[in-house]
Parts: structure tokens; sequence; C-alpha cells
């Protein structure tokens, strides 16, 4: 049994947290807004009320909060893990922020006394239920194994690809494939669509060849449905393709794909569906076609 | 057993060809050019030395040419397969051709006193060899149901997704989703290069999350070896892609994606890739990031 703080219980951080209560570890959990702890604790888990109180006794503290600058706020300052947490203990940001922040921060965690990884996932809200979330982790070796027994119970596939920061990297390029691939998705069936082909067969049929993809496997059916509940909102994956192409840009790598998806995904959110899961980039398809609820 | 003309023993149709004589079907076999006809022959099919004897006894017709002009070449005409097939005869169409083509030669295969499918496959070239095929046909059920047994010895996914033309309307959609997608995974992989990741822990962890694809599964790891035999080459990518745009354009369907993914695969067809493996489109995003070997 470890003792594990995790701070942010949102639609992927409550799960995860459930997860690892169900496999017999002792969790604290911390949530900027309350009701999120109150459900953690109805689902067995200990609940804190700051930061600093969940790290204290911490062996491993995991970090799940949406952007850079919110995980800068959970580490730094007084009531910060940093300041709080036991000297050897390990983080592990799940978190899905800047690569270059991810190093700075992991620096300063090691001047602090921790060790750290950058370990975010992927497998949206269902992987994240099920514990079957795709971790790309960046930090040392040694580290990964120390805590691969614990991410196993939130996790399926658990793959160190490099030191420090490279596991945003990677989670960047997972950002723009799956960006890229709804977009891709909804083209095709707005375009089938207007042949009057029968989408649920053509997606069937789609799924078994090579253009097969997780997102004909899981979303393709609801956004035939137009059911855009979140989910990952448009509005979080604007903010990640902004790192993507910052980042390539940063690097001289030219990314035409990337770069015009991302232009999607800022014009899909200026629409006003920031709120709802990205797969409502079907929605701006559809409206591009005159084929739209408001053409 | 049934009487099967195979027409087109390319790198798609020889070994569909051969799955059908291993499922114990007699298969006679004719291409345009002979060696191929040796080869299956070798593999126990029958030879013909022209379209008209191929077909003169067979119950089913079985073509598999690169273009709407190839198909068109293959059925039309004194020793086509219209004049020279049984009445009552079905022909198959496994060709990807544009669907207002497909709609018109259907038409003429009625009238000639055949029946008539369109039935493009995916899977590329070890989906033929595995028999494992993503099948999409536009035609009449009952002739659908009436081939399907025999499908199954090339197809693992056998889907009929509408009338005449519908095969190739979702087998274009098919098109659009598979350049997209290399597209996507090569400019993944050179930011994921220019990062120093490891990029085969990251092709592994980014198949396993929502970035799940099936060129990541099958192709990706060729890529970063520069291995570019086909496979699929870019010219007949490049071809499709010509039927998607138009296809869309004509039915006012807006696709930004599929667009700026044609002009990459025109722009690498221009580059003198034609006739490398569609995944061949990595040396163009390379080239363009400073990072190729003509950099």
């Amino acid at each position: 049994m470890t003792s594990i703080a995790f701070i942010g219980l949102g639609i992927m951080g409550l799960p995860m947290a459930k997860n690892l209560v169900q496999a017999g570890h002792d969790v604290i959990g911390f949530n900027r807004s309350r009701p999120a702890v109150d459900r953690f604790v109805e689902a067995g888990g200990r609940g804190a009320d700051s930061v600093a109180q969940a790290v204290a006794e911490a062996d491993l503290v995991f970090t799940m909060v949406p952007d850079s600058p919110d995980v800068e706020a959970v580490v730094s300052g007084e009531d910060g893990v940093f300041a709080n947490a036991r000297d050897g203990a390990v983080w592990v940001d799940f978190s899905t922020i800047r690569p270059d922040v991810s190093v700075r921060l992991a620096e300063a965690a090691n001047a602090a006394g921790l060790r750290a990884l950058d370990a975010p996932v992927s497998g949206g809200e269902a992987g994240a239920i099920e514990g079957a979330l795709s971790i790309m982790i960046g930090g040392d070796e040694d580290v990964v194994e120390q805590v691969r027994p614990v991410l196993e119970a939130v996790g399926k596939t658990i793959v160190r690809v490099g030191p420090a920061g490279s596991g945003q990297t990677v989670k960047a390029a997972n950002q723009l494939i799956v960006a890229g691939t709804i977009q891709l998705v909804a083209e095709s069936l707005v375009f089938l669509e207007a042949y009057g082909v029968d989408t649920t067969a053509a997606i069937e049929v789609l799924a078994g060849g090579l253009a097969g993809n997780r997102i004909l496997d899981r979303k393709a059916a609801s956004m035939v449905k137009h059911e855009f509940e979140p989910g990952f909102r448009i509005d979080l994956h604007h903010k990640d393709l902004g790192i993507v192409t910052s980042a390539a840009r940063e690097a001289g790598v030219v990314i035409p794909l990337g770069a015009l998806t991302a232009q999607i995904m800022g014009a899909a959110r200026q629409k006003g569906y920031g709120s709802l899961d990205h797969s409502a980039l079907l929605l701006l398809v559809e409206e591009l076609s005159g084929r739209g609820s408001d053409a």
C-alpha cells in the first residue's frame, strides 16, 4: 500500500483516483472546488482541505490539472507541493502542459528534494474510468520503474519515452494526431451523408481497413447522433494545439496538417463550441458545407 | 465451387486471386502483362490469354485494375467483360474508381444482362495476402448476399453501404482518412525526432491511446527506418485524392484537411516519390523541416 496524494479531481482525475483506491492504495484527494472532493470521499478516498495537507504524508504526489499555469500554481508557493511534500517523495504530473515548463518544474522539484516524472495520459474519460489509459512518461528510468506498479491501476500502456519533458512532447504529438483524426472523420462523415450513404455501415467498414482508428471506434457513432457531451473539451484541445504548434515552430518542424487543424479547432471555439467534446468539429464541417443546423 | 474470372493480377489482385484458389474455387486469371499470369498459374490458378477467354465460362467476374479508364477498357468493347460474360453472371469491381463512373458502368452491365457490384477494398497488400481486407460494397442486397460466401476468402469486413456507387463513395472517404492519417503520423514523427524522443517507444504509447490508428500499427516503424517499398504507391493515392476532392466539391462538402492532404500528396509526387509507398509523405515533411537527406 502506497500513500498517494491526488490533486485535481476533474473528469479525468476523479476516476483515476478512484481506481487507485480500488487497487488498495491510501489516497488523499484535493480539488479546488469542494464537491469533487466530496464525491471522492463517497467513493472511499480521503479528502484534504489544501494541497499542503494532501501531500504532507504522501510517498507519491499525483497532479492532474488543466494547464501549465495550473500546475505551477499547485506545485509552487507556501501551500504548494514543493514546499510541503516529504523529502524523497515522487511527483508525477499527469497534466498536459508545455514541454519546456515541464522540464523547468522537474528541475525545481529536484531542487526541493523530490523526484519528478511528466506522465500525460491519453484514452479520454472512458480510458480513465476503465483504468486503461495510455501513459507517456518523461524522467529517470529508475523512478519510472519505482512507480510503475502503482500506475498499472490507471493505465494499460505505460511507456517511458525519454528524459524529463519527453512525456509532454509525445502528448503534444498525440493531441495533434487525435485532433487531425477527428477532423478527417468529420469531413468523411459529412461527405458520406451528402451522398446518402449508410453512415453506420460505412463506419464499420472504414474501421476494418487501413483507415481504422480509435476515433472511428469510439466517437464516430456519437458524432452521427450529434452527441457532444465531453469527454474532452474543445477549449482544452485548443490549448493543447497551441502547445504543439509553438513547440514545432521552435524546433523548426513544419506541420501543415497540424497547423490547419489548430486553426479549425480555434474556429470551433470562436463559434461557441468550446465546452463541447472535441468531436464537435463535425458541427463546423457541417456548417461550412451548408448542412448545419444553422444553415 | 464457383467458377471465377479474375482480371488484374497486380499487387492486390494476385494475392486475392490466390486466396480464392486456396478456398477451392476454379479461378481463371488474366493480366495485361503476362508474367503475372504465369505467377498465378504457378500458384494453382488457370491462365487466360484475353478478357474474353477469362470470362466466357465464369459465374463471377472480378476486376482489380488501377483507375476508371482501366475498368472501362476491361469491360467495354468486343473483347470486354460485357460482350463476353455469360448472361446472369455477376461482375464485382474491386478497383477504386470515380463513383459516377461506377454508377454508369453498373447500368451498362445491367443492360448487358449482368448484375454488378462496386466493391473497393482497404487493408493494403498485407490485407490482400492475409485475406483480411475490408470490402465496401455498393449494389443490390440480394447480389451482395449471393457473392458474400466467395468474398469471405479475400475479406474479413464485408459491408454493403448502399446502392451502386456507394462502395466507391466510402472508398473515397477511406482514402481521405488514410492519406490524412499518414501525414499526421509523419508530422508527429519528425516533431518527435527533432526533440530527441525515442520514436519506437512513442509509437507504442501513441498506438495505445486515442491517437491509435492502423498507420501507427502497420507503417510507423517502417517509416522511421525509411522503408518505402510499396505497398500502395503515391501515384495511385494521388489519383484517389483527385476522386475525393472532386466528389466533395460536386456535393458542396468542404474538406479543408482533405484538400490540404491532396496538395501534399501531389507535392510528394512532383518531388519524384510517385512510385514509393504512400507512407513516403514522411520524406516531404523531413525536407520541409530541413531534416531530409537532401537538406
